[in-house]
């Protein structure tokens, strides 16, 4: 059994505070700076690798980084998720995402069902269900081929299919795997589900409703505002719609559904883009084999994270850089630049995955602790950013650690060459340029025009977006935020700061409120 | 003449650090909060108003606030900007974006030319070249109507505009108000273009090259893309392309284009949404007429950033809110959460207006100062934001000042009953309570459950988004940024910060590294 204790109970972490601090300008500068992009580098699932050499760590810092792996005993923490131990300790309940794509360890078993198999089942009868609606045998009632999939979900039924779905939308069109254009309804106004239903073709749309309790206020919601429009158009919604939800749920069963596909407890809604809450959707745009090639890189970049060497560990080395910048640093934010248009939306997701998951302040024994915890995440698409808020970060007064992704190649692959380099290129040069101009800096007497340099920041670099290589992205950042919850010793698997607002809300409709709610719900004529 | 200091010489500053901090949970609670709610509220234009009841303020805050504005000489300086002083000192330019939709104070000449005059010019322009568009006088060369047009542009070019475009797109369509729809080409990533092209009918397309300067790499470098684009399908480019730049650029009299349209030097491109930047495309879209009301309501907030008395000027409070945020209690960063789907792309433009405006360093002389300047801006649509990265902002370690916006009725106006409640009572619902759960929590001897409170927030009420309000929102924010600025003493309209990268992408592109730039252009296959 691992031992849990704060951090600030740690001898290593009182070592690491210690430990003196790294000038990145000097570290970066020079024949040394060379050989640091070199050294400071390990490798990831699908041919990526993890650069963190513009981090403000040296061999001293790491070392006291390995020291904090080890007493916080890590790797021990995650074989015992992966084991099934109730790691999820608010709700009581196993942490089994990875089981979604790979078993690591023991044979999980809960209510009698081996977990693994339940979800490879899920994941063949989804497979199986795509490819009849691809073939046309499932079709719509005039026996017309389905050609649009929309996705009604909230949080984690959302952000992570969507950007997933964005990520490999041109991969899949330039390879010949685009199956079906999908679209997702998310938000309570109206005017979400109102603009999407007008812009597409509901007799060949099929419907996934995506709610793990069946209980989602927004989902359901939405999906009044789909049957509405599928029955104004004289069609049978129970023809066009599917749910992924729990057994256990009012959805499970229903005869609204064409089929119902399941889930359960142990998985997160924002850790659940590698079960069927992605994997309808994936599948159903991109056929179940694009699928599967996601599932097989997240997995082995989840096998990468049992490495008990931290410099062989790639999440976990991301992880503690990050703890080290957030508590002995100072630094509040962090943020997330990939340098593909295809990553427009994977900001949003980490957005959730992370500061959901680590945005607390009670251990998980639910005592208080003194320390801060998950950092702000933020970002966009570079060059876009380089345009927008990249002033902030060269010349602020406050440092924010940067998260920079990159691929050699781009997806579609069409290019043009202007001044002697293509825009892939273009793309590239501008990252590597960020990257060194932000550590390194340059004087200048001007002080307008100085840059400070010492801004840390690290880069995993691919050869292309496609399946694969995404599956191990979103597995690295999955284990990432899970070893920083370790080693701040909470949960990172609950979300008890979403339940006020959802009490409140119902006061507001129900009129049952007094005092400054009272107030502001007739300012806003409910 | 304005007296330019710097923060931390003012008397009022010093004053304002020793105010007695406000108890937001006990202020906010019972009958004192509902009174807060209704006398903590100013008016903005186009029947909005400005909440900021479960803000950390009481009459002595705001009382020594407005000290601080009066001892900043904040409404002076912005006479000064509005009558044509060199108000960007780095650059040495006047700063005139509020020109483009009214004339609040005297003439402004600059080489020879009243600049009021001129932009009005540029705006009749626009306006015969988009009623010509959509009458089909000027069509493509078969004589058929354009119906797309596609801004080529990044940044200022981009943000802006395209959140605008995403704003008022339903409103358009529900009023009949949508002429053409818009798509928007940024990134260097050759992904973007490519896309974008493939999603079009090309020979039914009108293209805006937006490029003050004329020499943005990214931008010609999609021109490219376009021009091949019309080419191999047999088109003339020059047919099919308009920009927007300065009068002196190299595209200004070039036959490469259809028509040009002009703007300035002393519009910033962040601040460039209510010039020809923006004008084109939305005029293009949605009409002149809707441009024009969008003018309107951006020209009454700026009217009403004129108020001396601070707790009449909405711009100004809310600005010295957020210095006091700042640099008083210390909260490094800010949330925009609109609870509308038409404003899912207006936080990425207020990051932009924001962090680019006031990430800065140094004082408007050049000279360094010790206080910390702009926050991180981040943000997503409500309730999405809610299934997301809430939990932090409710229960994680820092506090995080909030900035909401809602309306009281939707854009499309299709809505279903569900629970005796429309969806657009739900979201108003959702944003009442959020306020509530933020600044008052509720006490749980369960730790994981419990709810601090003291989370300040405010909030823009309005009644509907449509082009006026819209205009006066974007107007809010602007001012609000500019008078941040005067108070930090900063200047806000350069951005020296984004150069160096500029710079050393040049290098490597034309493979002049050593050292670790070499280092990662190896790894980045360049």
């Amino acid at each position: 059994m691992a031992n849990w204790n704060n951090l600030d109970t740690l001898k290593s972490y009182d070592a690491l505070k210690k430990v003196a601090k790294v000038d990145l300008v000097s570290a970066m500068t020079g024949a040394a700076g060379a050989e640091r992009v070199k050294k400071y580098s390990v490798g990831m699932a699908a041919g990526m690798s993890f650069n963190y050499a513009a981090k403000e760590v040296d061999d001293n810092v790491l070392a006291a980084l390995e020291e904090l792996a080890k007493e916080a005993e890590l790797t021990d923490k995650y074989a015992a998720l992966y084991n099934g131990e109730v790691i999820n300790t608010g709700e009581k309940r196993m942490v089994l995402h990875q089981l979604t794509r790979g078993q690591l360890g023991e044979d999980v078993v809960a209510d009698g069902v081996n977990k693994r198999e339940f979800y490879v089942k899920e994941q063949k009868r989804i497979a199986d269900f795509a490819n009849k609606v691809h073939s046309g045998e499932i079709a719509n009632a005039k026996g017309e081929k389905f050609t649009t999939v929309v996705q009604i979900g909230i949080g984690g039924s959302d952000l992570g299919p969507r950007a997933m779905y964005l990520a490999l939308e041109n991969w899949a069109k330039r390879t010949g795997n685009f199956k079906m254009e999908a679209k997702f309804i998310s938000n309570v106004d109206p005017d979400d589900a109102s603009a999407v239903l007008a812009s597409i073709d509901v007799a060949h749309s099929i419907f996934i409703l995506v709610s793990k309790s069946g209980t989602t206020l927004e989902t359901l919601t939405n999906e009044s505002f789909v049957i509405d429009a599928l029955k104004k158009a004289g069609l049978d919604s129970s023809k066009h719609m599917i749910a992924v939800t729990s057994e256990t749920s009012p959805l499970a069963k229903s005869d609204n559904y064409l089929e119902a596909f399941f889930m359960d407890d142990y998985i997160g809604g924002r850790y659940s883009s590698t079960s069927g809450v992605g994997g309808a959707v994936l599948s159903l745009a991109f056929g179940p084999d694009v699928f599967a090639q996601f599932l097989e890189g997240a997995a082995e970049e989840d096998k990468l994270a049992t490495n008990k060497n931290l410099l062989e560990n790639p999440a976990m080395l991301d992880a503690l850089i990050g703890v080290y910048e957030r508590n002995v640093l100072g630094y509040g934010s962090t943020a997330v630049l990939p340098y593909s248009q295809g990553l427009s939306r994977f900001p949003a997701h980490l957005q959730q995955l992370d500061m959901e998951s680590n945005g607390k302040s009670v251990n998980r024994f639910g005592e208080p602790i003194d320390y801060v915890t998950g950092p702000v995440i933020f970002g966009e698409p570079g060059t876009n950013g380089q345009h927008s808020f990249y002033q902030l970060l060269h010349q602020g007064t406050d440092i924010i650690p940067l998260q920079f992704i990159g691929f050699k190649n781009s997806q579609l692959q069409n290019d043009v060459n202007i001044q002697d380099s293509t825009s892939q290129q273009k793309l590239c040069a501008n990252v590597a340029a960020q990257i060194v101009a932000f550590a390194c800096g340059k004087k200048d007497e001007n002080l307008n025009k100085n840059f400070k340099g010492g801004r840390p920041s690290s880069i995993i670099i691919g050869d292309e977006l496609n399946p694969k290589s995404l599956g191990a992205l979103l597995a690295h950042f999955e284990n990432k935020v899970m070893f920083q919850g370790f080693v701040w010793n909470i949960n990172s698997f609950d979300q008890e700061g979403v339940q006020l607002g959802k009490v409140l809300a119902k006061k507001v409709l129900a009129h049952e409120t007094d005092g400054a709610l009272a107030e502001y719900s007739k300012l806003l004529n409910i």
